[in-house]
């Protein structure tokens, strides 16, 4: 149920600030940092190993609800303390040597295009990126030839760029990858929490998410699914330990059946509690409610932008989402942003480091950025223009 | 200065159970879950990224305090989620190629020796095991003899065993090291927090450790420490993001000059401030201090369990420790742990799958594992014993 008076309820900040950096972090529900700080206590009242041994139930939640988030089974899942974190465990799955292709985007994240580069540097992979029509949108037929041409071993596509507004085709993407057999990786960062994804509808193999931005989960905690395809041809973690492997004598293992395998004992289990709490507030508001009260905010302050003297909009794209990017080009940044700070209207800046090819392109070198979410209200959009026909 | 009134009044649950088990997870003092909730307090209050910026001072002091525990500097260290975390990174940033040679020990921990295994399966290293003389001691004298036949890429111990009591020589082997200019790789899990740290006078290039343990910090917390050798020499972990690199063209990067590179961006910052004040707290007590009562107190604990029928201790080597590891031969586990738990006697019991090697040697599948700390006395000693006799 929908009710935009008692999520704001739940979220005491809103009432005291203007949260539109969804896309870095979020604002917590009440409930979310209540279930973290609770078992915070336990763990010093009765021992973190003890109290771990009590609430075994409410640990395994965690992978049943993300399953149900976003259409897996429970043993698909692996807690990650990021989307980077859990990105770096799927790729040290696969068995890269030299001349291997990756192919992806030039609008895949910056952390992504690094692990990418290390693997070029390193292994000696080579990187290919589709192109992007002239609108922004990802040439899938393009995708097609580099796949029928360069037989990559994995397709490694970022949802939802950091910096355009834009979402990629990840379905259309996928169902080039099942006709053609290639493994598929899926960074959805910056989607999880902000509309429904669902991995049978992706067809991917891999996907990444954290909690932190439209999930509105702790920091410090990310998921990954691996597909069951994956999952029976062996891919596990260059790098694992006792809980996501077995040692069974000297120099003998066995690795976990299921996505466990892909993560390690230790971690902040209030964290995990918090994140799985996080996504049953997500799921009782429904995804489906959540993306069209985004839609319809999102649109709203684009053309609220528009129409906004000196304002120009970046984002790019036939697809757009909550991610809102542009600069007031007559205005030196610092003079925006004080009085966007002054106003207590949380926001970022996205510099061109973190979108190398995307802002080269663009020809600029930084943009703002407001990431609305389903908490936010069309009045503080309202306020938002307010303060920029003021500067 | 040591208190022990003081202590236990910081570790409130001290006065309502008796744990021993802070080779699993030890008691946080209040002062240090108070931190962890503050801090996830201000972020639901005002923003995950909005209060990183307003603290970057108390992010910076886990750099500078930890330094000062284990006496390196700042640019040498790095956040890890855990000790696993922190020794796969170090792992991976070794270009370990087929036929390369990895030296560690029979005991070295089990999440260690499955990333070794793994490299064995996956990259084709070699596993050599330095020998122990019959009373557990490592026989340096055979770690210089591989050394010299083998040329190691690395030599890898743990410092403390999870199962034994003992403590390797880390310092000696730290002089080989050296002398013969092979990458030392220390895991310092069990050690960090119950008795002082020196990498200088370890001589290591890489040492990780866990907070949870001895160190008293929250779950989900650990470091990497990284010698001005390793970075001068460019060791860099295989993947990584936009805070430990830098996207610097299409295809280009850079790696930041100190241990950050080793590290991701998100994390759960409020646990980061968490193990701070952790280290803290055990460096106003004073590690000496906290040593010298560690010593003492698990002599004592000895002492009681061999003038106790039926109870055999498994703990070998010439320098002990406060791992503490039995068994009641005569009465079935299942007896043992019910009792102690009536008790509220938090103790653990390692499986031989932790141990392959050490258990193998000595016959047993499994072992009880009492870890006494700085905050607890004889008199619980006393306890455990009561129960042990009374079974």
């Amino acid at each position: 149920m929908f009710d935009i008076n008692q999520i704001r309820k739940d979220t005491p900040a809103s009432q005291q600030l203007i949260h539109f950096n969804n896309a870095g972090a979020s604002l917590n529900p009440s409930v979310v940092i209540q279930k973290v700080k609770d078992y915070l206590d336990l763990e010093a009242q009765i021992g973190g190993y003890e109290v771990e041994r009590l609430h075994q139930n409410d640990i395994k939640a965690f992978y049943t609800e993300m399953a149900r988030l976003i259409h897996a089974e429970p043993h698909n899942i692996a807690f990650a303390t990021s989307c980077t974190d859990a990105y770096a465990r799927a790729l040290s799955s696969m068995p890269f040597k030299s001349g291997d292709v990756i192919l992806t985007s030039d609008d895949d994240y910056a952390s992504n295009q690094l692990c990418f580069l290390s693997l070029q540097n390193r292994v000696g992979v080579r990187v290919v990126r589709a192109k992007n029509f002239d609108n922004g949108d990802m040439d899938v037929a393009d995708v097609e030839r580099i796949i029928k041409t360069e037989h990559p071993s994995v397709v490694a596509i970022t949802h939802i760029p950091t910096s355009s507004g834009k979402m990629q085709p990840v379905a259309e993407i996928g169902q080039l990858c099942r006709q053609y057999d290639v493994w598929y990786l899926v960074d959805a960062c910056q989607s999880i929490g902000q509309m429904p994804i669902d991995v049978q509808s992706i067809g991917c193999d891999f996907l990444t998410a954290t909690g932190r931005k439209f999930l509105r989960a702790p920091r410090g905690t990310g998921f990954l699914f691996v597909s069951d395809k994956a999952l029976e041809a062996g891919f596990s973690p260059l790098y694992f330990d006792n809980h996501s492997g077995n040692w069974t004598g000297k120099d003998s293992y066995t690795m976990q059946a299921s996505a466990l395998r892909f993560e390690l004992y230790e971690r902040s289990l209030a964290t995990v509690l918090g994140i799985t709490e996080a996504v049953r507030y997500a799921c009782a508001i429904g995804l489906d409610n959540i993306w069209a009260y985004n839609q319809d905010l999102a649109q709203y302050f684009r053309q609220e932008l528009q129409n906004t003297e000196g304002v120009t909009l970046y984002d790019e794209g036939s697809q757009l989402c909550n991610i809102i990017t542009f600069r007031m080009g007559h205005k030196p940044l610092e003079v925006i942003q004080s009085a966007l700070n002054a106003a207590r209207i949380n926001h970022s800046v996205t510099m061109k480091k973190m979108a190398q090819i995307d802002f080269d392109r663009k020809g600029i070198d930084w943009a703002l950025r407001f990431s609305p979410h389903y908490y936010n209200t069309k009045e503080e959009v309202d306020k938002v223009i307010e303060v920029l026909r003021a500067i």
